[in-house]
């Protein structure tokens, strides 16, 4: 017996998931979990995979931020409900450290709304911005929240290429190949996970003009804009433009190494109003969840205001130096070719995988790694985009140096020069092949 | 021009924001915001009308509760991400908590689902149980997030009403006949918002024997759990039922006066495994916005283990006398019929809207009560329940005592004996009525 709608009348406990549920995936928990990995008990685990800054032990909440929540707490004046779109005063103070993304002209706490970390300021962007049918562009390789968020509620991603050897720019053609009526937004990682690139001000130019063609608001992911390497400069998109709308996502998880504080915002930059009833949209779906932890809000302004520029350049410091130092050691080891960052806390490695025909691809590479070297990366499949793998530079010098003389190790054990070619055709001597 | 799917090509900035976000209605915001308000200048304003148990300065979060934040911060162990559904510990402590809602069997940590306030807990709850098209059956009167939630997924909510006459039980019979193959939970708040009333067992009994009849899961909002005024006795739901599944959501919000930390979860009773799908859609729903703060989270042992009794019947001290006081004020005015609430922290009063020709509804004689009296009740209205207005118990006594002698003042006022008998047929004397 079933009705009209299609769904059986209950006639026993069947108590099914909702759809939305169900495709809300985490893909990177997916893959991992599909690894069979037992690692080398005679090697220390060395997980390169995980994206908390603050596990390792080295990297560390600064003082003042932490004092600021202290004091925040002590007050005893934060413990009530704030507005749903944040305390004015935490607001401010956003609106204030954020005056780089468009200069020349204030930002209005009115066009800050706090959210629970900088995923919720992502999912009320997207949710906010995008029907049921409609699709949104995202990067490949990117970060695989954008997904996550989007296909539970049937709003379709389009994956747009980032392309290695051009630094990670996008692939501006494919990329506008992709918009059809049924766009409701470009989202820009930038500086992006898991590449670590950084686009110049050129590039953004370019992606400005790609949205301003065909009417796109953009959603700027720029939760590392401030993980910057020196030489390079992060370009607020939304200080290159004011004919396209921007919603820029940002907060205190990365930069502050506080990820579990759960404090992120959107800063609304709508310079001809063209978002106007977005916006209603987007304040609306603060009334789900009523707002972020008050606390750290009480915290804000004194945070923003007191984490000294010092603090801040000892962890690119950290950042940056391990990037150098792993660029250097995989540079030379055969088989693989890692892309040094500009920023962000990550570094993709390609892996020649025809060169290793032990393993059939990124994530057999992984597994096999974890299981021979205990050295943890995750494939690049997490990322939608296999042949690499990516590796986290926020981990104690030593470490990084040791992952890398593991993996050095490795590949090393498990290179064939052009093997596939030697097998098939039985033509030539291994060693005569050279690079 | 446009497309097969209906949507208009795009030849200008025409962005509109979701339907998703454009339905995130907040029913109470919208109602208020409607009301011309302009309060007596001559009185200062008395807001009986906000659900913030802080905001008056006579409730407070308990030094315990205040000092387990302030250790958590200072441990520094808290800054980084928890898992999805919350640290061990601290799911553990909630376990242990609750241990009254499962008697004689214990509760599992990993049944446990901490998320940002209790209305993340409701969130997840109703969007991993119920898909598009379906229907949660929820109370009328009732707290008005339940819609928010469900509507701009397009799930419908059905009301069943409560009965002031008979303690705000619900009426079996009409929610019986709301249910059909796409109901796909029924929610119970108990204590309720906005009646204050307290179900018993029996009637818990009741309400179980209908979701076991029609498989139906029950979503319990018990956030007001601890919050039972002397003689009445708040029982779990969950704990009169292995047949029926029981999501249970809760929080510190209330009972420990801290809304703004967000700290809320959700305790899956599932004896016979009957959600086991359901459940992993839920947890998967941790995913979208990754948790709650990690600072409330790391104290969470320490709150509950170490928040004393005293403090807590303090609280309930406040709550029940001022809702005796205002009870007994109220009660002897002219028109107005006040339910006593066993439990929570709010009071219905029903207005006999035919007694005050000047106003046409309760929302109108809420504006008129601010603007005479600056006393500020909730509309019935908001909570789906025209003809009651709710205020809140949790203001200081002097607080409650003059806004009960104002409403006194303002209905004496506007009350008129059978005036509209009086006026329809001109036959009586306004005198001659008695009551
Ligand atoms: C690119 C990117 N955006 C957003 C986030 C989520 O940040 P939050 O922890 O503030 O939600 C991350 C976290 O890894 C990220 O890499
Ligand atoms: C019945 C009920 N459920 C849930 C909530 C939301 O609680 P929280 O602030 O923890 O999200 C409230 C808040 O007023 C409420 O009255």
């Amino acid at each position: 017996l079933s009705t009209s709608s299609g769904k059986p009348q209950r006639f026993g406990w069947q108590i099914k998931p909702s759809k939305l549920s169900l495709n809300t995936h985490n893909r990177i928990r997916n893959i991992v979990e599909s690894l069979k990995i037992k690692p080398n008990p005679e090697k220390p685990m060395i997980p390169l995979s995980i994206g908390d800054p603050t596990i390792f032990g080295n990297l560390k909440a600064a003082d003042e931020t932490m004092k600021a929540v202290l004091h925040s707490v002590e007050s005893g004046k934060y413990n009530g409900y704030a507005h749903t779109q944040g305390h004015e005063a935490a607001r401010q103070a956003v609106a204030k450290y954020s005056a780089h993304q468009r200069p020349n002209e204030e930002i209005d706490p009115m066009e800050v709304v706090l959210c629970s970390g900088c995923s919720s300021a992502l999912e009320y962007c997207i949710l906010a911005l995008a029907d049921r049918g409609q699709n949104v562009l995202i990067p490949r390789p990117g970060f695989c929240l954008y997904h996550t968020l989007a296909e539970g509620l049937d709003i379709e991603v389009r994956y747009y290429d980032l392309l290695p050897d051009q630094q990670w720019r996008a692939d501006l053609v494919q990329l506008e190949s992709l918009i059809d009526e049924n766009t409701a937004a470009l989202l820009i990682n930038n500086p992006s996970n898991p590449c670590g690139s950084v686009f110049d001000e050129k590039h953004l130019r370019q992606l400005i003009g790609i949205c301003e063609r065909h009417y796109l608001p953009i959603i700027a992911d720029e939760i590392y804009e401030h993980f910057v390497f020196p030489g390079s400069k992060h370009v607020a998109v939304s200080s290159l433009t004011t004919e396209v709308p921007v919603l820029s996502c940002g907060g205190l998880t990365k930069r502050f190494l506080v990820p579990g504080w759960r404090m992120g915002w959107i800063i609304v930059h709508d310079r001809k109003q063209r978002l106007v009833d977005a916006v209603v949209g987007l304040k609306n779906m603060c009334g789900r969840i009523l707002g972020s932890n008050t606390l750290i809000q009480g915290a804000l302004p004194e945070i923003l205001a007191k984490t000294p520029q010092s603090y801040f350049d000892g962890v690119i410091d950290v950042l940056h130096s391990n990037a150098t130092l792993a660029y250097k050691m995989l540079k030379q080891v055969r088989g693989l070719n890692p892309v040094m960052p500009n920023g962000a806390m990550y570094m993709m490695i390609g892996v020649d995988i025809e060169r290793f025909p032990a393993f059939k691809d990124d994530t057999h590479f992984v597994q096999e790694l974890v299981n021979e070297q205990s050295v943890f990366c995750l494939p690049g499949s997490c990322f939608e985009y296999p042949g690499y793998v990516r590796i986290v530079l926020t981990v104690p010098k030593t470490m990084i140096e040791e992952a890398c003389a593991r993996m050095t190790e490795f590949c090393d054990r498990h290179f064939k020069k052009d093997s596939r070619a030697f097998i098939e055709h039985g033509l030539l001597d291994e060693e005569d092949l050279a690079f």
